[in-house]
């Protein structure tokens, strides 16, 4: 049975030590994050998590979700116990605002409990996540009638929420969708279509579901700028809040999925149900995207939370499992063999995965923190700042940070050799549910597409260019300092390679758009290693001021530096690699006729 | 439902016109290997398992195996009648000696058609492709009455064999193994212990299973040099060849795996069962050791074979579904949307998988041919010259091999975006049975630390010599032809980078044996990469002298030509990334007390 503990002690050394969130006691909602609060929080939270969702994970991936004739979905064994608790403890409302019933705290906290929720059980993590995404597009585009209709219940999961975007022949190309709505005499519309991957589509948490659902009006344009965004309940709701009939929407089935088996994956048919506009007629897109951004960064810390969770059973395997000797003589001559942890190869594997996850968690709260400073921040240039920051930066968190979140839980599950391939460990699910974060919400190619298209692009480059400079001034910094210097000539090396693949698109991207599509993947992967090279060169300062103050536990200040130095040996160099692959070109990926790739 | 066809054409090409088998003819056993002969095999075999084991593969997955309460286990539905089919055809006797009635083809034919058994079902290869091991055992170390009484009818496929090794405690460490054999009066000996992952322990396919065991005889030492190894029947065998009583050994249970459902892997229960000892008592281990060489070779393929059956079908995928428009404008403006194929992103995942199958494939029947050399060549000279190139290549073959073969399922996966995630597509299971080929037969961890352990050391050093003047002279060769000399500048900086590598070993493995340690999974992948490197340089020198020479398909051959050009741009770059890594050496790997991986 695999184990989990939500890591709270690196969590809080983030939010108070990195980030240092009392520092922001000026800005609304954080008036309260005090080190003592965030540590109570945390620690709570977490604790919730490791002890009442965890124990459901591996059950939850054997047993999955069942469709009854009717159309309704049983989820596993405990998963809708343990919704009731979550409900009752306000888990799900850390950073919702007040004034629908949440309890208003900066996001850096919502989002420590989601890597959490995750860790502990992905699946189930999804049923709440999707309402966090149904939340926000009703927040910034919903009528005050429909947040006051919603909301409140949403955040506080009395109900809760999906998005229905992708159909049978569309997920990428939503300019393609079928789904109809025809206006009805009373304002309504009713939708007709049908949709598919549709998570958390149907479930018995909750007496109501809310689906957001993008669709067409009979004369939108045949693009993405004809498309329409709309409230379904599953149930209908009365003016007094009081459930009425149920709405023509169900789940027609359910998917046969490589992993996240807890989660309800449905078709869902929409058979002239019910639905309210949402915002303007035809700007459904941009009011989808409102969700989209917040749930891709959401998904690049469930690519996090598969590592986290890997790892920690990987490195109790590792002590536990005894093969072989040390390469240096017995570690331990009184027992047949040494554990796998005096094996470099094996410490190697675990130190990859110590590297991305504490970096990775760092860049998530920090990312966390700058959607906080966009609504936040005291002065504009600082809003705007922290609005290019985090733009720039989804992308790379959701499509980086899963494609290295799946590779790590990978690894972890080699730690384990035969056992790792038995379903009974569980490092196999913890692979099979990574797997899906580096393809909903966006494939990670699109995510990287996104990257080099549009937010490269944006304000005349003003995004990255602030990036850079960050790092530059963090690299300046560090290297005055001989504990950090080495970690810094390296960081800033990646950064250089960045920054020349950037000026090689801006060269050779007009000539031919398809030489920056052939980068795209690469250098969101080398954004992603300069990422963690900011973080890791800030909690190496943090680290040593630490260790200089004397406060603290020393061994895991020094782990912190250790683990700085083993990142920038074995991370940075893939930089100059993939700098080196963008400058190829788009040449020979395009040359070839399709017959080409015929092979017998 | 995932298509799967033979890749013939390429195997050709490789075997015909790379290998040119026919120069060959000299040799005993490839005095027939014409072009003629070889493509009708070819076709032929490729047909058996395009048509009659792919359709079976999926099926196969979904239904699994099932043990009955009496310890027999029965295989999905139609693998029995397919393995009689291949029985009868002799599909598996290609390459088996003509005096125990093999066809004594050269190992390449056998090697080739192994590929397109475990592409179109990698589940139901491995029954036959284990008693290929078990039989390779039996050759070498048999006493001639039991390779009278069992090689003919394992080779026939009447019977079908195993490898016994791994119990609860030990897989790698086999010193540690802790099944006893006691001599019985008769010479045999009783056999008592379990044994776990025993990959085809149990099934439905033949009367009879020749499993071949590991175990201690009372006196061992308690080291690796106590092992020894045992035949042991499911069912007695007679004098006169008849089956007899049943043995005492059964399968306990069956492992629920992430993937290759369609194997039976058992739990093998030895309650005093009769063995025959298999050569010298305590010299097991080297006995074992020929059947895991051949085996490992083996899993190399299969890595090989599930990326491309991924592959196909992402190509298929890629011009079927349609989704978003080219860069560079609408490329079929009176279509709603372009295919896959028009965007780089997609491309580069499909041209990355095309150059490393064709690469791959050309390295393993090379190194098939190398097999054949080591027995068959005409002197000493190319005997020994072979038989370091494979010694030397064997876990690289095996642990870049499928370290590559399961990345390139991923990202095939990848192409189908959601729908890759639904298991009825198959591209979920292409990934989960590749999986296993990182880990089983030594964990590529492992196989790299015979790498750099044993087989760098090998003779002083002079099987890398070997294959470094390799290297060298095909591109000196290759940098007088304009059209390759780019690709053969990027192969000899690869080259150069495993040179510093292993000089970096040489110059630093004294001091602190774990430097070796730490850079050896790394330096695995540098020499894969130089491996493939040789490959392409070669095929690109057979494309050139074709398509002078005015024959054959152009498009074929300038397919060629271009994917050596994309492997050279995007392969090789991970050389010098990779020495980098190994360069930092094992400081920051080893440094950090077990307790700093705590996180919580």
């Amino acid at each position: 049975m695999p184990v989990y503990k939500a890591p709270t002690r690196d969590t809080r050394f983030i939010i108070n030590e990195l980030l240092k969130l009392e520092s922001y006691g000026n800005l609304s909602g954080f008036e309260n994050a005090s080190a003592d609060m965030v540590d109570a929080v945390i620690e709570e939270g977490g604790k919730f998590c490791s002890e009442v969702l965890a124990p459901l994970n591996l059950s939850g991936d054997q047993q999955g979700c069942t469709r009854h004739p009717d159309g309704t979905v049983t989820t596993p064994d405990g998963f809708k116990a343990a919704h009731a608790q979550f409900r009752e403890a306000g888990w799900g409302t850390l950073s919702a605002p007040l004034e629908f019933g949440g309890q208003g705290m900066p996001h850096v906290m919502g989002f420590a409990m989601e890597e959490f929720v995750s860790g502990a059980n992905q699946a189930w993590g999804m049923y709440p996540g999707l309402t966090n995404g149904a939340v926000s597009s009703i927040l910034v585009k919903g009528s005050p009638e429909q947040q006051a209709k919603f909301l409140p219940k949403m955040i506080s999961n009395e109900w809760l929420g999906t998005m229905n975007l992708t159909e049978p022949h569309c997920g990428t190309d939503l300019g393609l969708i079928r789904t109809r709505a025809v206006p009805n005499a009373d304002g309504s519309y009713a939708i007709t279509g049908t949709k598919i991957f549709i998570s958390a589509g149907d479930h018995d948490f909750t007496d109501n579901i809310i689906h957001l659902v993008l669709a067409k009006t009979p004369d939108a344009p045949d693009s993405t700028k004809g498309i329409s965004l709309f409230i379904v309940p599953k149930v209908m709701v009365n003016d007094d809040g009081s459930l009425g009939a149920r709405n023509a929407v169900s789940c027609g089935s359910l998917e046969h999925k490589m992993g996240i088996h807890g989660n309800a994956t449905c078709v869902m048919n929409y058979d002239g149900a019910t639905g309210y506009l949402v915002g303007e007629e035809n700007k459904g897109l941009a009011a989808m995207f409102i969700m989209m951004n917040a749930a891709r960064l959401g998904v690049g810390v469930q690519g996090l939370s598969q590592a986290e969770a890997a790892y920690q059973n990987a490195v109790k395997y590792a002590q536990e499992r005894r093969q072989g000797r040390a390469l240096t003589g017995a570690a331990e001559p009184a027992e047949k063999a040494d554990t796998l942890f005096v094996h470099p190869d094996v410490r190697r594997m675990l130190m990859d995965a110590k590297a991305y996850t504490e970096g990775m968690r760092a860049l998530c709260l920090w990312g966390a923190l700058q959607v906080d400073l966009v609504h936040k921040a005291a002065s504009e240039e600082e809003r705007q700042t922290a609005d290019d920051l985090i733009s720039l930066l989804t992308p790379v968190i959701k499509g980086y940070g899963t494609d290295k979140g799946f590779e790590t839980a990978v690894s972890m599950q080699q730690v384990f050799g035969g056992h790792g391939y038995i379903e009974e460990w569980g490092m196999s699910q913890f692979v099979r549910d990574a797997r899906i974060t580096q393809i909903y919400e966006g494939a990670n190619g699109v995510q990287a597409m996104d990257l080099v298209g549009r937010k490269l692009a944006m304000n005349g480059g003003r995004a990255v260019q602030t990036l850079f400079s960050l790092v530059d001034e963090e690299c300046a910094a560090a290297k005055a300092k001989p504990e950090l210097a080495i970690i810094a000539d390296k960081v800033e090396k990646a950064n250089g390679e960045l920054k020349a693949a950037t000026m090689w698109f801006m060269q050779n991207g007009m000539a031919d758009p398809n030489n920056v599509g052939a980068g795209a993947h690469h250098y969101m992967h080398i954004m992603g290693v300069v990422g963690l090279g900011l973080m890791w060169l800030r909690m190496g300062e943090t680290a040593l001021e630490t260790l200089a103050g004397g406060t603290g536990d020393p061994a895991f200040y020094q782990a912190k530096l250790t683990t700085a130095r083993y990142f920038a040996e074995r991370f940075t160099p893939d930089a100059g690699a993939l700098r080196r692959k963008i400058e190829s070109g788009a040449e020979a990926i395009m040359a070839l006729p399709v017959e080409a790739f015929a092979t017998a």
